[in-house]
């Protein structure tokens, strides 16, 4: 298996609901340093196994969406907490849908799965994987 | 499948058993970085994969079992090597053990499987990764 | 010159007044992962610059007025940008405060200078860095 | 599953052919560091993956014979894109082909998979794992 | 004193002229990711260094002008080694002259210092760093 | 000002004695990561600071006499703590004395400065730096 990752960022403020996250349900933030590693099984005719430019402009639009933005106030998260590993699926989703109507070019069509990894301090990450139907 | 990391450190004494082992033979040390990586399917209500307030506790007291100590003077490492491999399953297990008997809390119950990697350099490090019974 | 370092995080909003901060206008946030770095000429009879558990407790209670919170809601900050440079003033000043009145332990009024790093992405950090009347 | 990690780099140049490639047409470079993790399912007597030492040599060696050249100017790589995941898959073949005739000792005969990761920059990387016939 | 520091990369080519480098003479290359540290003795009223924005920008342009090429190929290097250090300084002259024709923004001016880190492996880095007339 | 910077790693056993240690008291160990930075006004004939690969053989060397040793049973540290501050004092005056001595080549005669940082974790470091004679 083949697999190439990007890395990009995004700096949020966010708060979460259950006594279980203690401080956390003050409002705070967080920078997310996100890595999206694609994986197909054989290279294409060029070599690689997504066009590194199109991925890293992928990435850099999906996180924009969010940068710079308190999540607590954006309809689409409305009732739900914005944790590290709720993201992770959120922009695996995000770059799914991108891979699928062909904004990622022709060779990402053979992209069988797909891990986002988002590094919220240097102690504590979380991540998202799974199979892509495009593979 | 979704994963929250959690990192720590110990610091500890020992020597290897074995010519292949070379200088290594003597007593020597490590810090050994150690990154646990707990694994689920989906997210609980809470929207996350564990607590990760009691996993980063929970990895913190299995060092501290460890940490500033001669491995080689410590009764159950008795006759083993103490490599960075075996040190990442023995701290596999003792989390096991503490996501068996509810340390990690209830959301901890659905955790299906757990990767510890010990960084022992910044060249080198050693990993196990298994199955969760409880998963 | 001798130094040791010390490295803790925490997670914060904010938002900046400015247009030329653009969309950093908006509330948003950041971990902040901070090194502190505290220099002396000769070490102490210990052979220390500080005492390294006292250093890691100071700084991390510095940290924990700030972290999980929004600091545009601060008093303390009212009507500052909290910048990354800004922030990194003002962990030295606390910090500094705490070495004059004996909280870093003997050793630490040998401390001559002091430099605070706060790194808040993988791409960007700012720092401040002083001489402390004490050393 | 245990692993064990050794890193190591490597300084070539290249070009790429195919418009796709923008300004990497053009002959440039780069720094690859490069992690090589060897798997297997159980340790050995000695409590190990693989010689460590073996380990990282064999990486040294199969770098050496990329390192400090001008990867378009070399014969086994004629009318092909050296790509950072074609490079992966490269440094894998090599490694499994040390394993497969002795050259990492009589442990290594019990490594099933292998993954090589090359890091291009701070922020991108691509891989190549697979199983091991000899495992 | 208060820095600022930016982070970006770039892709080269190069050889050197001279026995003691070795097998660096032959045509290879490297990827430098490189650290801009701007530094003033006190924060403009906005509370900050540099405008973070246009540093980066800086930054950019000037990797730019070097990246996915061939360093031997460029009049500006002819007869120069391209080492590591020298690029350092090198950057460093063409992110002064930035500030100096006020590329950087007004609150540039008072920009006293500047340091150019180039990493050129996970073992290896160069820098040049200076005192700016600005001031 | 020119730097380069050298890393490479040694693995020690040790223990305090003082009180103040806490646990560190007892037998333990350490992996030292050890950056090397050699630093002077102007660049030699060949464009560089220090010619790299001596650095770096120079470092590995001063590093071999400590590595996979218990320090506590080394002559040369009989009654003193062998703190991470401490090492980085020796770790300079060692390579000083190389420095002086030749043994790192005649362009490093003009190296002014020197800094040593040992990294004991990813939240530690210590270093001394201080001015050479020869530079």
């Amino acid at each position: 298996m083949y697999s190439v990752c990007v890395r990009d960022h995004m700096m949020i403020a966010h708060s979460f609901a259950g006594e279980m996250f203690g401080p956390a349900q003050r409002l705070h933030g967080a920078t997310y340093v996100v890595d999206a590693e694609f994986r197909r099984r054989e290279l294409d005719a060029h070599g690689i196994v997504v066009d590194i430019g199109l991925a890293g402009t992928a990435l850099r639009e999906v996180l924009a969406a969010m940068n710079y933005r308190n999540l607590d106030a954006e309809a689409g998260f409305a009732g739900r907490n914005t944790t590290t590993e709720f993201l992770a699926r959120h922009i695996f989703d995000q770059l799914a849908a991108r891979i699928r109507d062909g904004r990622l070019g022709a060779s990402a069509a053979a992209v069988s799965s797909l891990r986002v990894t988002l590094h919220e301090s240097h102690v504590a990450c979380a991540a998202f994987e799974g199979e892509l139907a495009s593979g």
